[in-house]
């Protein structure tokens, strides 16, 4: 297929070296920046622009707006009509009605996994979540996502919503909790890295199942060594998130 | 060396097993438990019973008590005195002084990684952290982790109550919230597995570098998605956890 690749940023280099991998054709980049359009459209070996009026000069099969979430309606505003050409956006957290209002055939493409500037991501492992405003959108998308992924699923924005609301518990609030005990260890001079096997083996029996693998003082509502814990901690913001984390531990474990 | 164990638990078992498989000879199990004394017993052909009056009954080289934190003491009572043997416990949170009262040669030995019964433990990778009442204790014992394990490393009990309450935030808190997020995303089926390539890239940019590795709306301060996610989850406990985290994460990144 023809893409229009909107957007110059990590997931639009990625997804859009990884179509041209698997033998889309990528026409045209675009971005505010020129320079940066310019830049991944070598790559790509495809036109470029910083104006969204070049969207009317390619009858392209998919237009691919992948920029940040709060740019999506400017980019909607600012591009031309479109008849039946597929128009989609890449963001989990932002629904499929701010295409809808504009375009008849649109959809969402959204990988599941932290998409970065410099390594190559493998999207057949990567699980695509697709949503599309009509049959003949949807049989397009599950075909473009297919070629891409091993792993397509079909949810609505809701489902989606959701998605990208419980990624933040195992992927933003985990990597905070990491920091917090980096820092700690840190004031004691003792290296981070002593916990890279357990938390290699937290992680592994963690993410098949959680419940069976809790562990620690708050699981066994041992008092003794979380008071203990909380007078080592150094600050009030340790001491709050231990005593919020520690009482939803207690109070799932000990009914 | 002659090890005496006492404890028949998860760490008992692994660790017992492990110094056999390295050439060192078990020569007694001791358990509250009798059965499971015999049967820890019969694994690693000693002897095996549920008085510590057997201590001494045995010349051995070390005493090693693996038994769960709060009955540590009651062990360390019970236990005819020694001369020159070395006596060690094996936990994380407690004080080498709980020893050092009854005992001149002793120490302890806590692996850095959860123990289960059953998943044989490859100790070669995981971290031993040492501490001991002498300099011949610590000799003694520093030979007895290296054959174990490559990566040994001498701490004082601060350090390792320390290293202990940082292993709280990089394994159970972590564990929770992969739970709180599989249960999320339960209550719309939305299958959790969905989330193991998220998890593992996570994990491992994470664990070397958790500062450079936060994503996310909190990091971000992006108040309208923060907003949206408190109004989808379910319950008071989930909304306390995402305030109080999301804050940790937007006074670190945007001060």
């Amino acid at each position: 297929m023809k893409i229009f690749l909107i957007g110059s940023g990590n997931v639009a280099t990625q997804l859009g070296k990884a179509f041209q991998r698997c033998g889309h054709e990528i026409v045209f980049v675009y971005s505010r920046n020129i320079s940066r359009a310019s830049k991944l459209a070598k790559e790509l070996k495809a036109g470029f622009g910083n104006n969204l009026n070049a969207v009317s000069d390619f009858n392209a099969d998919v237009y691919m707006i992948a920029v940040k979430d709060d740019a999506i309606a400017e980019v909607v505003k600012k591009m031309p009509g479109l008849k039946n050409n597929l128009v989609i956006h890449t963001s989990g957290a932002t629904d499929i009605s701010i295409l809808k209002k504009k375009f008849k055939n649109c959809g969402v493409l959204w990988q599941v996994q932290t998409i970065k500037a410099r390594t190559q991501v493998n999207f057949r492992k990567v699980p695509l979540v697709i949503e599309a405003s009509n049959s003949s959108s949807e049989k397009k998308l599950k075909r473009l996502a297919t070629d891409l992924s091993r792993k397509v699923y079909l949810l609505n924005s809701h489902q989606r919503r959701i998605l990208h609301l419980g990624a933040v518990w195992v992927n933003n609030f985990p990597n905070h909790l990491y920091f917090l005990s980096e820092s700690l260890l840190k004031k004691n001079n003792l290296p981070f890295e002593l916990f890279g096997p357990l938390i290699l083996s937290t992680t592994e029996s963690g993410m098949k199942n959680p419940m069976a693998s809790q562990t620690g003082p708050a699981k066994r509502n041992d008092k003794k060594t979380m008071n203990a814990h909380l007078k080592l901690l150094p600050d009030k913001n340790y001491k709050a998130l231990y005593k919020q984390i520690s009482n939803s531990i207690v109070k799932l474990y000990n009914k």
